[in-house]
């Protein structure tokens, strides 16, 4: 009987695993660098948590992966890492503030899987909880671009807006259903104007209304929105805050990817402040999202808790990568492959393998009474790049070869000074 | 309203998770040293891959969470990383044998919780697939070894023994349901003698029987047990397959470790021959195990392929560290804090911050609007090693202190020549 993944998610053979290890290491770096410390929760949580509306709220309800456990307590896996943090803030009212904490992990949606979309994918989160400064946001801006240069990335944009700007028109436009306008905007970009007018209508907005709408969030400059809006004081302070944030970006160096976008409001009903999302020229799909979400923490039994933080999709990020042809990674990260000639020089042979990982080299021998040639078979089957072949003369010399299996090249080395390898192994082009 | 995490999981704050990931880096670098490359998969798979009689079998079935996608599909969290990778190699035959893979990644099995036993857990495994040499088996012991070795072990144990041994024995005694036997079995070291005892009074074995087992399993002595079962061929091949992997693991350096067993025997249904369980000596539990499955392969539908792995308890041995001390790790990442004394000096803050961020250095600033004092309280609460205090004069001399928070030492730095701060703090004791 054959067995495949469960829809939507998908295996990583050790080629795009080295890949997802290679963009997964360079973001932990960044995180770390920027003072963000680790956090970890599990994988799935009591389900009024995930489901509650100040959590992820009606929309992405139903994409949550539901089930019972044997004693019938209702669970859920997490869709996201900030409903869960939120809550280990809010049972942890003693730690240090602002507390900032990166984690990095599998989130369960079960949407429809697409390109770019699966139910199962790693998000790589950065959270400063505890102040409202947008010195935070900018931080935490700052810390998703470094790692998208650090990946080779330039052509990046961060769109920003503030949920408090839309409000402040909605609030001219005497409009009250607030979140369900937001979750319609939210559609824009993925589904087009249609969508977002058939949406509006449905709940009851007047036409003229949607018109309005539809022209305001059209507008990308601050300078506009601010004339529009000068009478709600919500509104400046959210044009305040994006000031700030532009500011600090500009100090920390970062401001050139920064772009205002007034339609900008992201989909999760938490949010309450700043938004922000990451596009690439080449890709509609957000490779990045986030912003600040005030009330969450309270909401769960915390004190109140000013928070912003970001979230990069890595799958979306190694897909694209892949497809720039950005990556230059080996196949295996085995390094050496010690052969033997023949049985006789087997104990040799693992001798020296042995010593060789003791070096920190990735090494393997053989484990097949393979021959040589179906030992170099398999050497290059695998794309190992280096071989040593252990055969009588070998021993007797004390002398080995190491062959680069690219170029051919090969060079002597004594058995007693194996150091060396080393230096040659990492200097490999 | 406040949450809790699910009965049986945990949070890990960031004081744990440095630990965690200290010791998952160890690891993962050696599992990489020994010729290892990764894989992941999935967190569910198919219900009938984890309930097959070939996978987990009847045991580990009621352990496992089951749920249904909003389709219907039956799912289960995976309860190991062998099943899903047995998986792998049986929808992609054409990997190059041996497949060398490691795995790290948590798993669920609804198990009673208590002492050193989660719900939610991560296991580190590594396979070598395609080879039925007990060089193979060696290789993963050895791995195994060497990870506890460079995490600071050196008192743990590792328990062989060889299925087809036991097989040999009961076919001797002419018992047929051999399976139920070894479930019996392998309570011994949990539940003791009489729990086994009743077991097999209930699988309905004679009572001369059981009283042979029972005497049977104490041997610890190979050449005895080659007496007791020397007509049986299939407890020969055990025999000398154990011979082999001590042989490979004296070449290996690693053959101090190893005790033969014959009570092991591992509880899951899968395994075929060698079984190998790590223990230290002032834990009973198990932090580590493993053993040879050469059927389960096929049983999922690839070709015949013998393999053979195993996984190391990462819970379990970041606790037993914990409980001896064996960890000298920060309480935080964060390096350096820079302070600025007033409002006035925060730009300048700022760009010294993101100056040593771009040198590597894990750092901090004030995003509170905090007084000096109050910044310092921050970073004594979160015991940050390093504070630059950013005062006017520092600003017109060009010249910061860096100062030891531990120590109290301070050291006077040119603000041109940063590249000095990574010394002393890199050379921190």
């Amino acid at each position: 009987m054959k067995f495949q993944t469960p829809r939507g998610t998908r295996d990583f053979l050790p080629e795009d695993m080295i890949r997802r290890q290679y963009v997964l290491d360079i973001v932990r770096n960044v995180f770390e660098k920027w003072g963000f410390d680790p956090l970890e929760t599990p994988a799935f949580e009591d389900w009024k948590l995930l489901a509650a509306k100040s959590g992820g709220g009606e929309e992405i309800k139903k994409e949550i992966y539901y089930f019972k456990d044997k004693s019938d307590r209702e669970l859920g896996l997490r869709f996201d890492l900030t409903v869960p943090m939120a809550r280990v803030i809010a049972n942890n009212p003693g730690l240090p503030k602002p507390f900032r904490r990166y984690q990095i992990g599998p989130v369960w949606r079960y949407d429809r899987p697409g390109a770019g979309r699966w139910r199962e994918f790693v998000q790589c989160d950065v959270d400063i909880v505890g102040s409202s400064s947008s010195e935070a946001d900018a931080i935490i801006i700052a810390t998703a671009c470094d790692c998208l240069c650090e990946l080779g990335f330039s052509d990046f944009i961060v769109r920003i807006n503030n949920r408090k700007i839309i409000e402040a028109f909605l609030n001219l436009l005497k409009i009250k259903n607030i979140n369900d306008v937001f979750r319609s905007i939210d559609k824009l970009e993925k589904f087009g104007e249609k969508i977002v007018i058939d949406e509006l209508n449905e709940k009851r907005i007047e036409k003229n209304k949607i018109k309005e709408i539809l022209e305001f969030i059209k507008i990308d400059n601050l300078e506009k929105v601010f004339n529009l809006i000068k009478n709600e004081r919500k509104g400046i302070e959210g044009i305040n805050e994006i000031k700030e944030i532009l500011s600090t970006l500009d100090k920390l160096d970062f401001r050139e990817y920064i772009k205002f976008d007034s339609s900008l409001v992201r989909g999760l009903d938490y949010y309450t402040g700043s938004v922000f999302e990451i596009v690439t020229m080449d890709s509609k799909l957000s490779i990045g999202g986030g912003g600040r979400y005030d009330r969450l923490i309270e909401l769960f039994g915390g004190k109140p808790t000013p928070a912003t933080g970001i979230s990069l999709g890595i799958d979306r990020i190694v897909e694209l990568m892949k497809n720039r042809n950005m990556f230059n990674l080996p196949k295996t990260l085995t390094k050496i492959f010690v052969a033997n000639v023949t049985e006789k020089e087997k104990d040799e042979t693992i001798k020296l393998a042995k010593k060789l990982i003791g070096l920190g080299l990735s090494t393997e021998f053989d484990v097949f009474g393979r021959n040589l040639s179906k030992q170099l078979e398999y050497v290059n089957s695998k794309n190992i790049p280096f071989t040593i072949i252990i055969g009588e003369k070998e021993l007797k010399n004390k002398k080995i070869k190491l062959r680069n299996m690219k170029s051919g090249e090969e060079k002597e080395i004594d058995i007693n000074n194996l150091e060396q390898i080393k230096t040659i192994v990492y200097s490999r082009k």
